[in-house]
């Protein structure tokens, strides 16, 4: 196990210390990989990280078929295999004794069952949510995570800029998809981040429409909005290019968003709410007669995932602080027209510099022309 | 809503009655799309059916962004469209009342922080698991369902047979993938079924391998491990190629393999229990003398998600029974060598006959010979 990963186990300790707590489990998959350096999707397995501060244990459980990949990943861990055949929690319940006070969890990643299940294995305990905790540590990326999202970003942007010299009119929208999806391996991607959007003409219009028949045609937006994921981080970008010359008010909406991204960009300043962000955008976009067609929050934190805290919407009082990594994407869509949507990923630095890490042009671009 | 979807929200309230529950609450979002025909990711947003016996109404609780597409998937629900500036719990607890019985949930699908906020809206209401219900109900696959995951099982068959037909010594496991990945889609899937496996040499031995920078090589296995989701179903197979002529060690071990997939097709029969699937697999790599390599169930249901239920282990009681669709994928991994993994998708009809739906030949083929 790293160092990165032994600070975390370190600050997760003395927060349990702080509150109390002899016995966490954390079972957030990417939790478990943030905390341990250990990746696995256990699908409907077991998988927990149960750090017990009464005799300095770190135990990690794993199914069993993943024993090896985990002793190699998290190597300061006591790695517990489980077989398919065996009730975890009867595992767990002999690992660290049936007599608890109190024990950590993650509140949004244990079921309603399998509290169930716990309060059978340990019916004295009480339970307290560890995981607004993790998110709160979580939040704040440092130097080494925006390196890995910046790997990815560039990723993304090599195939931004292949959508822009490949697409031609009378193509679809699914093979361009596919086209794209490829070219995100052959640059080094792991994997598509998310289902990739690409649609045209009025579909651009649907926030979370899907790639289909659609061909491409003259003066159709075209709205990609794509990310990969590299080495477990998480890019996320949107262009919006136009085929052919496009008309005047296609231009006028474009360059509304564009300005509208400019303003919440600018926007952003430590210890002001995160509303504000989401609001200088909004207002810009109201002002030019959009407003109603601007229907969904300004933005969302990523980094381990494609949705992190935190969430950037009109009403969140939260203030901006160093560390925040998040997306910036206003749009407009006009039913039976068509969308723009333009986003970037903008990180604060530790020293609260604001670092826009998307570079790709968002001067308006013209396919075939 | 077509009949399909009445029909299986018939079901629900049949059983809502019998059990004496006024209102359920549905929101693993494949359950959603089970009983509606909409489907939706909702990621952190709330996604619910919530079937109210009592007045006969089926609210459907929908992201906001959402509206417009569940109207015109799920024509029979009364939607609920949710802000995300909105609590669902307040929303939920206006539209049915906070006075209730008692509450069907799905306790797998609800987390313990859910599961503290229902009962801050519903006070006195006591909670009963409706999951086990549904997921009997989809352990029983129509004939129309299986039209679905036809298609989804020719289209990753093209694919195999095109890996079959590209991949060459030189190739990096990495490369192969993106080229398989860009003919799912090629091919008409929607996307990737799950995670592509491509693994070459000592690689192939690992169940849970990632596709990196090994290049293909004289004398590898090459496993491929693939599936796609077309219209929400899903395909998997497995297939293991030979670069070359292999060796007679290698043979044996894939023709065991065959054999074992074979037999334990062959015990397939309507009122035995699952676990006679895994063991006639299983007996016979025994007494071939390849026991501890086969080191993992032999297999899983699919559908409507790429894991469901049965589980089909050595130790599964439960009996064989019409409807079922599930793989059958024994293998043999010897670690420095390699592994080799036959999976097929299996289907008992209603009338009990056994249907393999992967039709992919199971004879050796060797790659570049």
């Amino acid at each position: 196990m790293s160092e990165l990963f032994q600070n975390r186990v370190r600050a997760l300790r003395a927060f349990m210390a702080e509150q109390g707590l002899d016995v966490a489990m954390v079972t957030n998959p990417i939790n478990v990989y943030y905390l341990t350096g250990f990746r696995c999707d256990p699908h409907e397995r077991f998988l927990a990280l149960v750090q017990d501060n009464r005799n300095e244990q770190t135990l990690l459980f794993v199914p069993s078929l993943d024993r090896e990949a985990a002793q190699a990943a998290a190597a300061g861990c006591t790695i517990v295999p489980i077989t398919d055949t065996e009730n975890p929690f009867e595992v767990l319940q002999n690992k660290v004794g049936a007599t608890l006070g109190t024990m950590g969890v993650e509140k949004k990643d244990v079921s309603f069952w399998q509290y169930e299940r716990l309060r059978e294995a340990f019916p004295d305990a009480a339970y307290t949510d560890v995981q607004p905790f993790i998110m709160a540590q979580r939040l704040k990326k440092t130097p080494q995570d925006i390196a890995y999202v910046t790997r990815s970003v560039q990723i993304i942007e090599q195939v931004v800029e292949h959508a822009f010299n490949h697409a031609k009119i009378g193509m679809t929208e699914a093979e361009l998809t596919a086209e794209l999806e490829y070219q995100m391996r052959v640059f080094g991607a792991d994997a598509p981040g998310f289902d990739t959007i690409v649609l045209a003409g009025k579909n651009s219009a649907l926030p979370h429409g899907k790639p289909g028949g659609k061909k491409l045609e003259e003066n159709d937006f075209l709205l990609l909005d794509m990310g990969v994921v590299k080495d477990g981080y998480y890019s996320d970008i949107t262009r919006t290019f136009i085929m052919g010359e496009g008309t005047e008010d296609q231009v006028r909406i474009y360059e509304t968003v564009r300005e509208a991204n400019q303003r919440a960009i600018d926007a952003v300043a430590v210890g002001k709410p995160l509303a504000t962000i989401d609001r200088a955008a909004r207002e810009y976009i109201e002002s030019c007669g959009y407003g109603p067609y601007f229907n969904h929050r300004i933005g969302h934190g990523l980094g381990l995932e494609i949705h992190e805290e935190p969430s950037i919407h009109g009403e969140n009082g939260n203030l901006i602080q160093p560390g925040l990594l998040f997306t910036i994407e206003p749009g407009i869509y006009l039913p039976q027209v068509g969308g723009v949507r333009i986003e970037d990923d903008v990180y604060i630095t530790e020293q609260g510099e604001i670092q826009v890490i998307t570079t790709y042009t968002k001067e308006l671009k013209r396919i075939g022309c």
